[in-house]
């Protein structure tokens, strides 16, 4: 990557929690308030790899909130994620970046055809990429987690896609989508840190490919998914026969009350069991609940329970609880997927960039699922660049 | 390794707990009345490794206690380690092991010089090898753990160390490690499953080196530790700050009384810390205790508290509970370390075995105590053989 | 209670896990190879009780399920609620106990009006007692938890139902009201130790007065409520403010499968939530979840977090895991129940026995969940038969 | 107590953690700034006993450090004990009472008799008492733990005592023990909120009966001796054997740094072993860990597991954590037990108020330990007042 070029940091979702965390950190990175715990790219094995430097980072996105970055960073001041010094000495960062934020797409305020808003998306991206005289933008959502939607036949086939959103009557993207698509068409990498369809829709995928696009996705991992990937291997390599691993999660703040309709949480469940399932090399009973418990604020609690055999048939367990600010686990993975993507798109690649499994909990275009060996392929990966 | 040879497997503390169930297990295994849940040797990737087969393993070993090996067996299966109806499958096969056991060494026991003892012991082996016609017998130490051993000059020195045991005024080495030169000297491979001295005094080392026989060692990785080497990982590769680790460990049975000793237990807490410190990269508070608790039978649980720091400072908190069988864990272990060590010295391998440190709590010969690396290590080692 | 008389004591459900493990335990008792540990009625305090003594009791009951006792209490030793040891002593006793056991009711078996199957049932009570020479027989409840029941004009309405009952084409009361109706036209007490209907339905309310009977219930109280009604009490005395109260069941065995039924669930989570709510003087968000996770067996293990804010809006937390037998906790609970319902009837109470809330999750005619506030009212009662 | 009437509240160690969270919260309180969460004098139960009201509450107190309670404040809500709003409110108040706080005793830096340092307290006392008109001042100890004291002859007779103090050359009493004699000397109430010897010596107690005054303690129950006086009656009311109970208290702050001298540990630890003796009816095996773990601030966690057997030998375990701040908790405390001394002294009692075991892990002149209980008499004495 040339030096002193620009990268914009597109976030949809730009006024929520994990994108207000990540701008104040950035801007504390930046204004050396704050150290980079949890950021990933930091690390001594990273040093020699070509990417941005905090400053080479340009702030901007969408939502379809108006509640200002600053106030918004007062509330996570109030839940406890960061202290009132932080704050205080970024204020003046975030309202710049506030600045930066578009109306974003929402279904229900919008009239026309998709095609229209996606247009619209687009146009604010490039603008904001000629404003800054940016090198290029990378885009990642982290908006709210949408209900599942079904796969049709337009999510297949860019060509029959494209004919329905341009019909005013059809809505035929979920909004994740219709981003992904306005991004790509605005020639920018694609993240998707949420468990929303995004960019995983064939016809989007082909979209990428063609446009020689990388991607990367879906749904950050920062807790107990994160934990399972880390402990499962355990279990195969000493060959204990787990016997069911149920578990519970309580989240407040938005997205507890998101993922508290069931049909949304059908998502996250979904692509929690899947990687399990993966781990352990088959179905184990796996129960599994996501509560709304508002008063918890911004933190998550996950209360695992594994029930294993041994040798001679012996039952045994092992029970972990996780208790953290999932804003302040999610931001630094929002600043690090920036900056390796920005990396990997500078470097030419293109499509699903499985070395970034790492991060996800469902990660594209990989079934590698273990967390130790999801370092070891990030770290080579990243050597390349 | 030549197939249909056979293979002796001493244990030193052959009648306790650990070394019952490692016997009931083979026999069980034998037998078919069990699988092979916990033995990390029958797992795929061992498929094309030429280990002996559980039909080519004789046992035998050493103890200071006259309990017999149906006794202790049934003392398992009220304890719950494993169910009535294994016991009665390997009845017979148990008093059969039984007449191959030896009066151990004990300092209390034994007048004369050690060196005397040492011979007696070897002469047991040998004749042990004699008699079943066994191409190699592999050595391993499962008794009580012992107190710290202080270092003397004559632990560095082969020469000194051998005028010493000569000296019938003195005692010169701890049990455990007059066992490994015992064995080292009726020309076995030995495996220091405990936290003794064992083959860890560096006069010993080099009697193996000269010898050209390969050791393993030290200290079973089977609860408490093993989580912190698959979870301490995690937080390194996500850039977390752990501020502080603590654990107790509360233990039933043989070893909780033995470790209730606080100078016994420097022992096994001076294992545990040195690991932490090496997987964080740093001192991290991190109190520990064990306790012994006689009501928990043959379980031991341990607690683990994790404070750790994310991004922007946000303080966040793992806690995990393992309960578990000790003797369940560690048994299939020594089995997979007899078949691995044989093949390792039918390879004409030597020396400190570095790549069992997936074994252990405190590898010899290595400083790597990550699990994903010592399971890739492993079973790359694995593939050589 | 004149001395020398003997108690029946009629359950239904008499082969299940609580059954079986009720009946093994009377029978250890009276052979004196156990201890009466978890029997509540044989402390210090109620020495002075006229209870029967553990001779004193007859044992019999219908099941609607063929497998003999024998087999049952085999499977609960391998699932480790007793000791093979205790087995062998009962073994002929449950054989003896197998002959008074007879065919339960059915919906789908039966055939004909419910008003004959009520009167099969009681005559089978009836011939028990006269076969045996009983001064009296309890009845109890400990069969599958049923799906809840919506509530009938006729269940509100004594002569109403009996006219329902009447009719061939008509299932107007679920099994549990059925044997609950059956026992008060036999003249016994009722004991409703599931969450299911019973006695509860006011028309069978109104029969035991008038039969002048007494009755008690409902829903064994033996595991996570029972830790709810202890702790809950500590946070209202403190004057804490308990902002939500999470938890998840996880269950093997048989009523881990039919609580996962979310209908047959619904009647076992609302009856929680009332002694929460009632408990804490108000609504909290207080997700519950009961998951069968067969791999358990005859365990389960309950999960809780309470988040509570103390001075100056300090926010705390309280986390407890509680695993146990299910049936090792309710078994001795039955033989308790069986002798106080006994002494209550001697006495000549009659109605809702409401200082036998101790005992249970939804108590009957009481609105006192405080398990320390039951415990002394248990004894206050005791001590006035 | 006459209406109008203003009572002094004297703390020991005014500038800690609990005692400026007790004062912040006072003055928080009277601004109607925060509720009473966790003031157990607010509960409906004490709405007709005649305590003082906030605004009648007068602080003062001694102290051997000299950071202002501005500059305390400010680090417990960087702990997270309370906001920064809360501290906003009541900034100046915090600098009035700052002025009524003098120099508190400390061997090391006083030389002369003891008798001396005792006269300079009590005259501290009585200054704060004439300068604000107050009707009488309780005292309270909130300054750090002791190490134990040996109990001597003059600690059981006044008159011994009060010669050897009179000696410069003899430092007979602990602090906490000349602060207690210093408030007796003032004619004041006394109450031990920490485990150190205070007012517990035969001595002072005899000076206390002469003089007329009452007093209380000691150690404030505020975490996991809390739980365990809950929790333990449950097992006994249930007939359920408690085999062990292990603990382990993770401590930052002050507190955890005073509690690792295993010396002063022995104090708090001796204490606890006490009450759980008492609340079990016997000894059972107690592991029990105080650990200082800096990282932690101003919260404590605490683990316990607790063993126990059921009917028929069944084995269960019930597990808690409690994480908490611990001055959020003993703060209120604080206040409740200054409110109702000054009730107990107004309505002329005198001795040990063993009505108030309800606050303490220890409680003077009673026995009881059991928290349902200690509640009871609590609500029934303050009924009397």
């Amino acid at each position: 990557m040339p030096a002193q070029e620009r990268t914009g940091v597109w976030l949809v979702g730009a006024r929520g929690s994990v994108a207000t965390t990540a701008t104040v950190g950035l801007l504390a990175l930046r204004a050396r308030v704050a150290g980079p715990t949890g950021c990933v790219t930091e690390l001594p094995a990273f040093a020699g790899v070509p990417l941005p430097t905090w400053d080479d980072l340009v702030l901007g996105g969408h939502d379809i909130v108006h509640t200002g970055l600053e106030k918004r960073a007062e509330q996570l001041v109030d839940a406890g994620v960061f202290g009132h010094a932080v704050l205080t000495a970024v204020r003046s960062g975030l309202s710049a970046v506030d600045t930066e934020i578009r109306d974003g797409y929402h279904p229900a305020a919008h009239s026309g055809a998709q095609a229209d808003a996606a247009a619209r998306l687009s146009a604010d991206i490039r603008a904001f990429a000629e404003r800054h005289d940016l090198a290029r933008v990378v885009v990642l959502n982290v908006s709210s987690t949408e209900a599942p939607c079904p796969l049709l036949p337009e999510h297949e086939n860019l060509a029959l896609l494209e004919r329905a959103m341009a019909d005013p009557a059809r809505s035929v993207l979920p909004p994740s989508s219709l981003s992904a698509y306005a991004a790509l068409r605005a020639g920018c990498p694609y993240v998707e840190f949420t468990p929303s369809a995004g960019i995983t829709l064939p016809a989007l995928r082909q979209l990428a490919e063609r446009e020689g696009l990388p991607y990367a996705g879906c749904d950050g991992k920062t807790g107990e998914t994160l934990l399972r990937t880390v402990l499962a291997p355990m279990f195969t390599a000493r060959a204990l026969k787990v016997r069911s691993w149920s578990g519970t999660n309580l989240l407040g703040g938005g997205d507890g009350e998101t993922l508290a309709d069931p049909v949304t949480a059908g998502s996250k469940l979904d692509s929690k069991a899947r990687g399990l399932a993966a781990l352990l090399g088959g179905q184990v009973t796996a129960p599994l609940h996501i509560d709304n418990v508002p008063d918890l604020g911004e933190t998550k609690t996950a209360w695992d329970n594994v029930s294993f055999e041994g040798f001679l048939g012996a039952r045994m367990s092992l029970q972990f609880t996780w208790t953290g600010y999932d804003s302040a686990l999610a931001a630094p993975l929002i600043l690090d997927l920036a900056r390796l993507v920005t990396a990997a798109h500078a470097a030419g690649q293109r499509g699903a960039l499985t070395e970034l499994g790492f991060f996800f909990k469902d990660p594209l275009g990989s079934d590698e699922h273990r967390f130790a060996e999801q370092t070891r392929r990030l770290l080579d990966w990243a050597a390349t660049l």
